[in-house]
């Protein structure tokens, strides 16, 4: 069964996004169309041997906890080794760090293939990647040394670990304690943790915290965090360093992956190792979570990508009724994608999977100018891609529940039996809107930072790119048209913010109160955007004559459906963000 | 932990519904407010004490196949039993028939408290009413007597076995054959059944199957469809009447109903008993099928109100973040029902699942005045309920849907682990799309057939009914602005059907491409209804000074939040729906 397909990748990469662009950086220069072709190449083959095949079986042989260690699937051992050997957990990284400097837009289009293969087999050597990422960035030479090589080679998992009982949304309010020791950078850690992603398990030697806690004494709030390299078991001689597995969580979906809850130090045997200076933990975080949000919204792209493809090979083979207006009973049933509302079905799949596709990848390439391009489009592309970090988050995560969804319906009454696999792509998807930030928290983000930060100049900056794109589609008979509507919900965006604009000071409860529609409305002008810019792509080789019409066709028909099926749906929330009547903020508790 | 509102319900049916007016049928004179009371008292006893406490038990431990047989959780041969032995499976039928002439209304009511308890658990009996109806309706009186009261009893379960592996949505291709034997009304059955609710389990005696089937030589399609009574032992001898369970489905939720796949006659030894006329079996199936139907929207509802409850329980319990503007680490976290955010996902859930509760229950009064009433009101009874039946069925289902996952949303994190019931609501909910008619078969009969069938009487009979409540709410100074504004979308609404409507002859998939779409429309706008007559109940309360503020108040806030945040999406269906592209008749197969 196909889930992804190679086709739109390329398209999206190398005729859409125009990701050669990056060799051009000298960080990148040593990088070629031939050493991004065997990436993929490379990923594409892993996913199908080792990762797909295992896809229901970790769903229903899930984690235990047996004698205070969590047992995984056996498979997963040999795959995060591999994922180590072959380089994948540090490629992003510099040559001196033994990484191979591949820019992070073919990292994520790996992932994306991994992922649409099997999610939570790839959560582990995502983890590894980014724990190891912070101790590259902030630790000192004697952490990177004792602790990244063997997290490189997948001999040592990495966490993230950050939710506590009393902190999960707010993180300020976190209170696993740090003691000083007479070692300098050694410090005796007491608390516990919950939610950690891989915290533990029976397929790597060791498993390496980069733990938030508080050092005793230190401020209250965000001010008073620190980051902690913390493993489980002690590098010096192999032994325990009391961080105990108090359970694991059983859940609705990626049920391959474990999530562990943590007791550290109950013992008060626990040491940790201070990452870069004290207090400034949350702060070393934030920079890497950045990362990881984008790395959420590719999640949700890919498992709504991979019950696409479910669906629509589904959609070819299964007869049921006939055409409208056909009842002959004696004459064969056809198959059902050839019914309206079911090419609608996945059309909507389609439209919302390449388009969130085609956003993440880009907000990727900005990360990869950010990081190797210098001056101004240096800071304007970290600029956007902050702006664009929550959308790019949530958007994908909210649309591929009900594009998954959709998919359980093309299939009816089999899609929800555990025969087919997007019953199990349904449960995964739920947990993006959730984990790393809640949809939420990212709304907030959006309309109270992003928006307004250096006084709208990334908002500025998302505007004008957009009107780019507008501009080159209006020269493009073809799509003139839909360059014109993009324009006037624009337009109209940018007067609904204003209008939002007016509310900051003056009442500030009342401009948030519809943050997360506000996400919402911005996630649809961005995706309405993507798929312009793909439309003008794909419309270039039509106009060319290019014989491969039927793939270009399907994008120029996304783009209709796009925007007369989701891009419509601005209207009635614009409609509420410019409204007055705030019943969420009058309603009351006893109202309930 | 509540799974629905007593008071919510009362107000309902008492206040809201009138439903003591239906005691001034002759059918129903025997009944007052003390016997409905009873009988909401009694559901809600069987319901916490029975249902309840098996939820969580019967979604972990499957049904199996063991041995041909298959094995259900141990708990549901005393809860059937004690459905019959208590009158709930034959309530609604008459005296004679050893019923309580029970209003369907109330019915329902008590369905709504079981299925909210145990949805799963709560299918058995309502299988075997609806079974045993069509028995009682159909049938003569031999199959009456020798079915029914072990039906009603709860001795035996019956089902509905429609579904082929080449017909589920295009009943009019099933291939389930009937051989005619020497005795009259005796025929041999050949075929399989597949999807079968209940269609085997080792909780009741014997499984009494409503089967379609076709008898040998009839006309192919739909007019070539009988119906028959397929018992699963023979009633003579307690012998097989190889009915051979072949499999049990593994399914994503509502686990603890076993769904079977039925091989009958393999070994020529199937017999079955015909119910009513030849060839009269789909018409037969359909008149049930429209209870059935406004009962898949009950269901949903109730999974939604349960996981409602549980999200608000959560919300008020859980300390998280602090208030807007409020960053003081000193001071403690406040309830997250305090978020403006938070308020918002609970008040979607609450205003679906008691607009859609509103909804639900006033089909089901339609359905008893259709019955008991006479004339010119039974009539237009019977009309409008047929008008709003695929409403009644689709919209709850679809929107419960997105209102348990909002439940998830709301406890975040722990929503999404097996500690709390919503993940087990939000896979629950997935179903009722699908089964009893996929919503994409409820969207063409709602525009192909409800709306246009005696010229429109129907579709003018739902826009009389809806003007009705808007010159009420005229009438009210509070409420006002919201009865016109429901007017203005009622009058917005005609004419986007008027335009359709151009399209019926002209071009029939035009006309039909979008029904999904217009079914969503007529939904919404049927809810807005159901708000403002909430509302005026609910004013009318205020108005007098009621003492019960917070109660009528959680209702108006409701109102205001349906239309400042539900109603404005029709704004961008219309659009949709008033438009000329038609990228979903123009894609093509291998675009995709």
């Amino acid at each position: 069964m196909p889930f992804y397909s190679n086709r739109d990748l390329q398209f999206q990469l190398f005729e859409n996004l125009q990701v050669l662009e990056l060799t051009q950086y000298e960080h990148f220069k040593d990088h070629s169309v031939e050493t991004f072709q065997m990436v993929i190449e490379a990923a594409a083959k892993i996913a199908e041997t080792s990762l797909y095949p295992l896809l229901t079986e970790m769903d229903r042989d899930e984690p235990q906890l047996v004698n205070g260690k969590i047992r995984i699937h056996a498979g997963m051992k040999k795959i995060i080794r591999q994922f180590g050997e072959d380089g994948w957990i540090n490629a992003t990284f510099s040559y001196d760090e033994g990484g191979q400097q591949l820019p992070n837009t073919l990292h994520m289009a790996a992932g994306f293939i991994f992922q649409a293969a099997n999610y939570s087999a790839s959560v582990y050597p995502f983890l590894t990647t980014g724990a190891a990422n912070l101790i590259r960035t902030f630790g000192n030479k004697e952490l990177i040394e004792t602790f990244t090589p063997n997290m490189y080679a997948g001999k040592w998992q990495g966490t993230m670990a950050l939710t506590e009982p009393d902190a999960g949304s707010s993180l300020s309010d976190l209170s696993t304690m740090a003691l000083p020791t007479e070692k300098e950078g050694v410090y005796k850690i007491k608390g516990q943790k919950i939610y950690i992603s891989c915290g533990d398990h029976d397929a790597c030697e060791n498993v390496i915290h980069l733990m938030l806690a508080r050092i005793q004494g230190a401020p209250l709030g965000i001010k008073g965090i620190s980051l902690f390299v913390v493993p489980q078991k002690r590098v010096s001689n192999g032994e325990s360093n009391d961080v105990l597995t108090e359970g694991v969580y059983h859940k609705m979906g990626y049920k391959g992956a474990p999530i562990a809850h943590l007791m550290i130090g109950s013992n008060d045997g626990c040491e940790g190792y201070l990452v870069g200076e004290a207090n400034k933990g949350l702060s070393y975080m934030f920079q890497m979570m950045n990362e990881a949000r984008v790395g959420v919204g590719m999640n949700a792209a890919a498992i709504g990508t991979a019950a696409y493809y479910a669906s629509l090979a589904y959609a070819k083979e299964r007869p049921q009724g006939r055409k409208i207006g056909d009842k002959d009973p004696s004459q064969p049933q056809i198959p059902i994608i050839q019914h309206a509302d079911v090419k609608r079905m996945l059309l909507f799949q389609k439209s919302i999977t390449e388009g969130t596709l085609s956003l993440l990848l880009y907000c990727s390439k900005l990360g990869d100018i950010a990081h190797a391009g210098d001056g101004n489009e240096k800071e304007e592309a970290a600029l956007l891609l902050d702006f664009l970090t929550p959308i790019a988050k949530s958007y994908p995560s909210e649309m591929c529940c009900l594009t998954t969804s959709t998919a359980v319906q093309v299939l009816g009454g089999a899609g929800y039996t555990t025969d087919f696999p997007v019953e199990q792509y349904y449960r995964e998807a739920r947990i993006h809107p959730i984990h790393e930030g809640t949809t939420g928290i990212h709304g907030l983000d959006l309309l109270g930072r992003k928006a307004i930060m250096q006084e709208g100049k990334a908002l500025k900056l998302f505007v004008r790119e957009i009107s780019k794109t507008i501009l080159q589609a209006k020269d493009m008979p073809a799509i003139k048209g839909h360059g014109e509507k993009l324009e006037k919900y624009l337009q109209r965006a940018q007067q609904t913010v204003g209008h939002l604009f007016t509310k900051v000071g003056k009442n500030p409860e009342a401009y948030l109160a519809d943050a997360t529609l506000f996400l919402e409305y911005t996630g649809i002008l961005a995706i309405a955007w993507q798929w312009l810019k793909q439309a003008i792509t794909a419309q270039q080789q039509l106009d060319l004559g290019n014989a491969e019409n039927a793939f270009y066709q399907g994008k120029i028909m996304c783009l209709r459906y796009f925007f007369e099926y989701e891009l419509v749906k601005m209207d009635a929330l614009g409609k509420r963000l410019m409204a007055e009547d705030m019943p969420t903020l009058e309603m009351q508790e006893d109202w309930f």
